[in-house]
């Protein structure tokens, strides 16, 4: 097989389904997606030995536990990926929201409708149940999609792609509106994301090694996560309660997230009153402690911070710790060394709240909450297609309405120009 | 001067220089505007100088005529840069703007703040006007500006950007908030479109060649503007007068703008009562017709289109024609050849308009009224810093919103995640 042309033709294919997919009723698009949540719900068997094969595969080539681990599917794991189908048809329809329209002084009235974007390019790792879910997303946002999934899961994948379609087809919606990628050659992504003719968007959903290399190749627009190196702010005005509870559950409910708290920022003022408390607290929970001068004086058992430690996002144990000033030292200290994800002051002083939410640049800035809640679901919306660290098109947290745009619409009554 | 070193030392200064922008309050932004204004018409006998030292040299080097006239700066073109300067001012300040706080079940308000999307460069060609027009618009939307114009008028914006810097200063805003590069080195354009560091979105501002060859180099996204290849169609329910008085306008009003209708389609119901009239306008304005098989045995005049003809922005007295079976066609053959600028239906059927408006894929859709209504001023925006016929991030006439992304925020009260 000649991968480039392979590719075009699936792009061509996808290109021709996005015309169907963009008037493509609610009903069909939401009878297509219970359709295929029963069809996966009837062959679990058929999905679960496709997916013991992979398994079987990924172990013999040594694959990494926690990778094998990603990979397994279980029988909770198949009804999981119904009821997440099941759960986009229940969403609101994007595509077709018409809003703002507005008479203008020469008579005619203007607004926006709400358009898909054509077609989405998914490339992900090793997790069968992204294959689902990122078909859901992009069907019910009116888009025709090629999904390029990890060459471990490929056998589990094209199963679920037998439902996809026969979801899609028992809807009367076209079966190449969504694609799952055969080969397992490493090509494929490269031409994927350079065929701008037929793809509009790339989401990658991955690890950064992932995103960064597809960012790189790419010749059309990538919806990108990179990292989150999320910051606590403790106010000179800060509740010490509030402080406690907001840096316990942002920096350890769960160490791994992209949304956990990385560095500790403390008020001068306040710092011997509270970071002692807040040190002992984590170190309790087994975090080391690594922070600057004023830091370690406060706290013995912090080691000291390198400049590299404030631009880290640990995804571990570790947390990195500074005394400033003020709210403004803390603010730049931010804007200089975070990845722009999340952050969040915690104060009882108004003047001091607003302006760390004006002034922070990251995609989502919070007062007195955990850091922990940047995330699609907590924010409403219903479904997460990624977090975008960048500012173009969708920053933050990105449902579906991240794979749609609005085209200008106009109600004339033969109106022309003077 | 070491070229590349040059245009690193503009962004970095730029990237500190968009820190305070974004927090500018609106009357720091607007006060630096009118200062501006003010300076500039001061400046008058100093720019018109410096505008006629370009086009004596620019006439030298033979540059044409079209070309030498876009250099041309008058006394009444200064006003109408200080003037333009003061609109600017008058227009509402989008940073800032906080929309959508809802509460979630679990306490937090979460919505969305709007802010800047950081450093703009603009990219444009000897027209001195876009010197002042650019660096208003992105100063009000709050981002720091890099601004490269033609070589041929670069005397004349270096005596704009004096204006700019003293305007700026007046208003205690940062001088590098707005730079324009003194190089004429074509190297730096290059330089420019490839520093994602500094730079967060390039906005092209010329003809087709130029964004043609800035999108192909481009590292960071590129706000782009191509073809408007635009279509009238006229329905089998057309209302007569409508149809006659809107295709006037759309394809004589102006020959040479983006937003002219390049294309007539007409509902072969209609075709033998309409066409013939509507032919018999178009060739009194001098317009040639390259139609269709039907349209020439109804047109004598007509020549015959090839298939080039229907995928052809020809800003010139000529339009091509085809007669189309239905709405079916017309959308299919719209969605085919078509640039996706702009878009119209003539109908009296609700039906027919309504899928027009849901099927056409175009960045602006239209019922009953002139393609020529596509623009930033006549939809109410009050600024247009291009037309874009991307989907990703802003589609059709882009205001200062396009230069601005949405950052999410929360309210909380000591909330943390379960």
């Amino acid at each position: 097989m000649d991968v480039k042309d392979y590719m075009e033709t699936l792009g061509r294919q996808a290109r021709a389904a996005s015309r169907a997919m963009a008037k493509a009723s609610t009903a069909a698009k939401n009878a297509a997606l219970l359709a295929m949540a029963a069809d996966i719900r009837a062959r679990q068997a058929e999905l679960l030995a496709a997916n013991a094969e992979d398994v079987a595969e990924a172990r013999a080539n040594g694959l990494e536990p926690a990778m094998l681990d990603r990979l397994t599917l279980t029988a909770k794991g198949v009804e999981s990926m119904a009821q997440g189908l099941e759960q986009v048809a229940t969403l609101p329809d994007p595509i077709g929201e018409i809003t703002d329209m507005k008479y203008r002084p020469t008579g005619i009235q203007v607004g926006k409708m709400r358009v898909p974007l054509g077609v989405v390019g998914i490339i992900y790792e090793a997790r069968p149940n992204v294959t689902a879910d990122a078909a859901a997303l992009c069907l019910k946002s009116g888009n025709a999609s090629i999904l390029r999934g990890g060459k471990e899961a490929i056998r589990c994948n094209q199963a679920i792609a037998v439902s996809v379609r026969k979801g899609l087809a028992a809807a009367g919606l076209p079966e190449t509106a969504v694609q799952v990628v055969e080969t397992t050659d490493r090509a494929a992504v490269g031409h994927l994301v350079a065929m701008p003719e037929f793809v509009d968007v790339i989401v990658p959903r991955g690890g950064k090694g992932l995103i960064e290399r597809i960012s790189k190749e790419a010749r059309v627009p990538v919806i990108k996560h990179l990292d989150g190196n999320c910051h606590v702010y403790i106010d000179a005005s800060a509740d010490a309660e509030k402080a406690l509870k907001i840096l316990e559950n942002a920096k350890t409910q769960r160490l791994g997230t992209c949304n956990t708290a990385e560095s500790l920022l403390v008020a001068r003022p306040v710092a011997a009153a509270l970071l002692p408390q807040l040190a002992a607290m984590l170190i309790a929970k087994g975090v080391e402690i690594r922070g600057c001068v004023e830091t370690q004086a406060l706290v013995p058992q912090a080691k000291a911070a390198t400049e590299e430690d404030y631009y880290t996002e640990y995804l571990a144990a570790i947390i990195s710790c500074k005394v400033v000033a003020d709210v403004d030292e803390a603010i730049a200290h931010i804007n200089q060394y975070s990845s722009a994800h999340t952050e969040t002051i915690v104060t009882e002083d108004y003047t001091r709240a607003m302006r760390f939410l004006r002034e922070v640049d990251s995609s989502s800035v919070m007062v007195n909450a955990s850091t922990r809640f940047a995330d699609g679901f907590e924010y409403g919306l219903g479904a997460e297609i990624g977090i975008s660290t960048d500012k173009f098109h969708a920053r933050g947290p990105v449902g579906l309405e991240g794979l749609t745009s609005q085209k200008w619409i106009v109600f004339g009554n033969g109106e022309v120009r003077g």
